[in-house]
């Protein structure tokens, strides 16, 4: 494991909405990713979701509550909460997720990828 | 949950070298520091470490080899991996661990600081 620098890393990415693994600790990835417009409707059953705002800002919607994130904001989706990312302007993310998060939960869509699409 | 904001929590901590817990997400910690000096020795024997260099820069010792960690960089101390980090200057880190991790491992110093004095 070798130091990693962020920006850096960002730079290397171009897609929105396919995260990239950048790290492994204790059975989690660290991943990053650029969002820009609206995802879908999903839920991880058994898996928080940490949401680290590096740039822009994000709009969590969620069936109870819709949260407004910004720069250096960080924000956890717990477990079986259905949630929805929109970005009206591009916005990078850091994400922690266990090895196990499905990108779109149990929802399959031209969205969806795969943990080796991630990596 | 609440959202976050980073520099908000940092901005409430004074002492160096001792951990606030911010968030939980699958059985991890996050946390935030205040780095300045020299830490003590110490491994974590089950647990991976992560560093995530917010403001400052962070030299972190390791048996065969040393890193020099700046503003963005981030690095995984994997677990069983002897350690020491160094700040000549202040450095405010987060980092992610899991919850069962000991502050300085099987090492008791008066810098130790338990997960009931982290919260």
């Amino acid at each position: 494991m070798r130091k990693k620098h962020l920006k850096n890393l960002f730079s290397e990415i171009s897609d929105f909405w396919s995260p990239k693994i950048i790290g492994e600790v204790n059975n989690q990835y660290v991943k990053i990713a650029k969002l820009k417009g609206e995802f879908i409707w999903h839920d991880h059953r058994e898996e928080d979701e940490l949401f680290f705002i590096y740039k822009g800002s994000l709009v969590m919607e969620m069936e109870n509550e819709t949260v407004y994130l910004e720069e250096g904001d960080f924000y956890i989706v717990p477990k079986g909460v259905r949630h929805r990312p929109v970005a009206e302007e591009e916005c990078w993310v850091m994400l922690i997720e266990p090895k196990t998060t499905q990108h779109t939960g149990e929802v399959k869509s031209k969205l969806t990828r795969t943990v080796e699409e991630q990596r």
